[in-house]
């Protein structure tokens, strides 16, 4: 009942602060013989690493990752991995303000109600720069699935949607917001280059499509894949939403218009004995087990909550204050958000596969 | 690592089928000398009870609880309570064609792949009378949390949303789908009634409120009360997607819009060194930690997915089928889902205070 | 992180007290498509059931087992699997003394101390009429691992040693003390009834034998299998100490006393490419991982704390006095201990197998 | 369900090998608040720490603890504490003898037989090195448990055992061996020095004893204090027996002589309302709960399994080998275990001290 693990077989750990001397991971249930060096994980972490573009955090962090058990000979022994990141660029500011008043969408008032004090230094342990630790352990586990293919990529941001008339796979790895619609693309420069300027900030919404996924994985009624994925993808910060398939448009739907008909594959689809789906509205999950069609799901992801705009507040004291947020941060959590949406999506999918073996004896 | 079970330290497990001779739970972890008897369980499965008005389905079941074990002379005695719910009204029908093909949308398909075989009467082990067992769970779990008030109500119904000018919590109880504004009480009457009269079906919205939350409940990062309450949700039948607070429309707000100042509370409000929050974009949590402020939440249900249309198909051997789903159902699952929402609200938060206790030591 | 539950994947979860109307267990994780009905469950309870010879407790139970989920068509489907029995013979006798003062030895001061009041009717949760609800769930165990043989049987009770020499596995079914050696098992009537006449108990060595667990089961560190053996059979009533292979006499060995030293199968001895072990000082178990030999174990029972003798205690208000235990006892819970030391451990062995398969990928 | 991780709610999770760059350990569920540097966990390292007298292994560790997460401020925040420690002095030898045949008693059969390989350089993962993540982990334990005091010592070493009599605690920490009796500690010497020039090794017995634990603690029945305690102390290197209490004695007594009858505690004795206990052969539990009384334990280490001895064994071929195990190794495991026993008593009472909150509402 770790409450900074997930996973059920594929089971890792995170720890560590934004300002702490380092972060990590412990990766647990790996399976052994996976071929394992730090060359894995890195370009992984290279991808959500902040300071990248304008449009993310200047914060400068080389985000190096080392090995520091569980690999052998270059493989993976079936103990446990240890994965560590050092903090390089934690910029000595002044964080009196911060650690005095609380910054309304920030988990500042949370943690002291539960704790009695927090680390307020760059938001501690509440901090996005925890994700490179799942980012890490997310490069292992995809190791654990060849098979499965994961993007993830912004449909939306700053209430602007892609045209999926223009989506473009390709384009994703092509400009700075994991945008698949060069047209959206575009127009979003814009956007965050004004909420930049302006102090402000804007929301996104990802999207995560996971191919390969065989029928079967996942498990009712507690264990459903739906229910890990919801609880995986709500553990990243600033997530607001979580919908599978056609999600919230499912309810607008009628059972007909709704229905995902399944039909025999023929020999020239070259049949391998299962089904062709006529449609995707459940996105690959019934029963919170998969169907073999590709695994859908989006996450919404509020505005970041660091803003130049004074905001009424209160301080530790209970005495009114008025805050607003200095230093280095995203216009948009959500565009780094991608790659973690994608890692959380392997973390889960490494730990079913293993789940199912068990599963069916 | 019970894959029917729930929770952390208010645990329950689930067991049976639609069709079996009983269904139950076994509630463990449950605080010793809270007042229970049958008679605290029995109003919430009446209002989840099937049959109940002609716009849910007509199965009679009178979903009689018993409890088994875990009270002594009234009281409960922190060893599990076992609770059964008899089937009675298993109506003897033909089930040869749902035994032989797959019903689109539900879990058929997903279950033959990953156990090999599947109990196809009524939807087995996937079939939505298994909340019952959560809502007589919840029943109980709701005595540990008497600081708590939960409401549950549907917001949305076939694409039809509540006028929020018109929201009276009085309403809710009044008509049979739980809809907090009358006018729309009445509307969806008709849409419901037109699902049902062409063997359709049609999805909803539930939206739930928890008052009297304390902050400080929840915990980072992967036992976020975000990720338990929509791991909780998702397991529930035909629900696609969960947001919290604000959700979605959250993505489409800036900083400034999406704030939740907070000011001193006056000693005129009864200043009890709690703030006054100005707004909930967040639904009362912040970094996985409850603010104080109400928790909200909406979770969207797809339309049920048995219908009177033939929908094109596959049979277990993979030939080209049709099917179309006789029987009694619900037209629209989400009406009913709504007391089990409520319920899993209640299971979530006894097992959250229980778990605050163990966190802050 | 239920305290009523065990095992990770193959976990089943026990409920009910000693005069409740029923016991029982869910059983979760079973894999789908064993052939199980109540026939397959009922020898092994009646293998443990009271009041079969006038060396165990007279109260008369049938102890039969219904099955009320989780299987259809005759084989088990991967759903929980409900297990009942209902108490029968709960002698309305009148608890009065031991309601008000605590039996030394038995649970009732402890659970008051935690709960603040008990089911003191036969114990309640903390009687030995719980462990027919694991017998139940470890014949569903058994036959997910139809590989391995398992045998438990007493090698001391009341102090006399059975002789190895003259252990005939035969035998072990042939008398009521599950003895293995004829001419102890004789003696052992004597014990017995001379404890039983004065009102007194005795205590016992149960020793268990699993044969045919590959080498590979297990997993280090916290999941080693000889934790999870030692947590199993701690777990059942008046168990005060578990050792594995040579146990505390290990402790008195040398290194090369103690080493079990392997040589090649030779091709006359039907070589499968395992090894011969020349000893078997580790029980089978090295590292927390089996080596392929026999799991060998042992467990000590104390004496039943039931006696007819007046022994000094305090009431419920704190005042002195004393207390002698009326009612039905096993002169020595150790003999009936014997079928739950091979219930727990085809339960430990089951999930080992499950797991295992998740472990290795 | 991690399986490098123990505890339920104080939960440490531990990583690295023998022969690796570090080892270290994450404590999750540490309270917030607690006073912690690097100090408070040193000298219960050093106190482990090989090479400190002729009578334990030669290799060199200065064991230097970092915390690299989780305090803030001097203090706890609630967050993952992650601690690590550098191995430094892995002498670069020759394992290829080891790295091709197995050595019996050890791990190497095992690991290769599950995992297909394995780091065999100083026994990797199995090694004993491990135990100091244990030890640092629990010295962070024993902040959460001021009011508890545990002492492990040896009480039989080569099969002597120490005189009852002649128990000194202060003698404790005065002589190598964690002997509480002067006069055995002085014929220890010359039994470890024996089996140190005859390159062979010896057992030992480590009894543990905890103060202070208050009634109430633990819970039936699968996380019964007992199974934690056994799960615990198995899980540490060399350990092949675990006794509670009289353990194995007890199942020599009867009834009466295995009682534990209570008094009033009287005014004169500082009546606090708890009863006066006239014996302990309960070791302090009772049906899976404290009952107040000390918590006592034994538990049984094999000799070490290194010995310079040549031993038949097989190669990973599975080809006859000999094989001697060269290297520096403690020619008795089980002095060193000392620490070890009591750094596993005092993570088991942190988190029993959590969880008994949580479990009473």
């Amino acid at each position: 009942m770790s409450f900074n693990s997930f996973g059920r077989v594929f089971r890792f750990t995170t720890w560590g602060e934004s300002h702490g001397p380092a972060i990590g991971a412990v990766v647990d249930g790996c399976p052994p013989g996976l071929e394992l060096a730090e060359a894995d994980i890195q370009p992984w972490l290279d991808k959500r690493r902040p300071g990248t573009s304008r449009f993310t955090t200047q914060r400068q962090e080389p985000d190096q990752v080392r090995i520091l058990s569980g690999v052998f000979e270059g493989r993976t022994t079936g103990t446990p991995i240890s994965l560590m990141i050092e903090n390089v660029d934690q910029r000595s500011k002044d964080y009196s303000e911060v650690a005095l008043a609380y910054r309304p969408g920030h988990a500042d008032y949370a943690y002291d109600a539960k704790y009695g004090f927090r680390d307020y230094r760059g938001g501690g342990r509440s901090s996005a720069r925890e994700t490179a630790s799942r980012v890490a352990a997310a490069a292992v586990a995809r190791l654990a699935i060849p098979e499965i293919r994961i993007r993830a990529y912004l449909v939306e941001l700053g209430g602007d949607a892609i045209d999926r008339a223009g989506f473009d796979d390709a384009a994703i790895d092509e400009n700075p917001f994991f945008c698949p619609d060069r047209a959206a693309a575009t127009r979003w420069e814009a956007i965050v280059d004004d909420a930049r300027k302006a102090g402000s900030s804007v929301g996104a919404v990802v999207e995560c499509v996971a191919e390969g996924v065989p029928a079967g994985w996942g498990a009712p009624l507690y264990a459903k894949l739906d229910s890990e994925l919801a609880a995986a993808m709500m553990s990243i910060n600033a997530v607001k939403g979580v919908e599978i398939g056609d999600g919230f448009a499912a309810a607008r739907l009628t059972g007909e218009t709704n229905a995902d008909p399944m039909r025999p594959r023929q020999e020239s689809e070259g049949n391998d004995g299962k089904p062709v789906f006529l449609a995707n509205h459940a996105g690959g999950i019934a029963g919170g087990i998969a169907t073999g069609q590709p695994i859908v799901l989006r996450v919404a992801l509020k505005p970041t909550s660091s803003i130049l705009t004074h905001v009424e507040t209160i301080d530790r004291e209970g005495n009114a204050a008025e805050i607003r947020t200095k230093g280095r941060h995203d216009p948009c959590v959500g565009i780094r958000a991608a790659p973690v949406v994608e890692a959380m999506m392997a973390l889960v999918l490494a730990d079913q596969k293993l789940l199912h073996r068990a599963q069916i004896g």
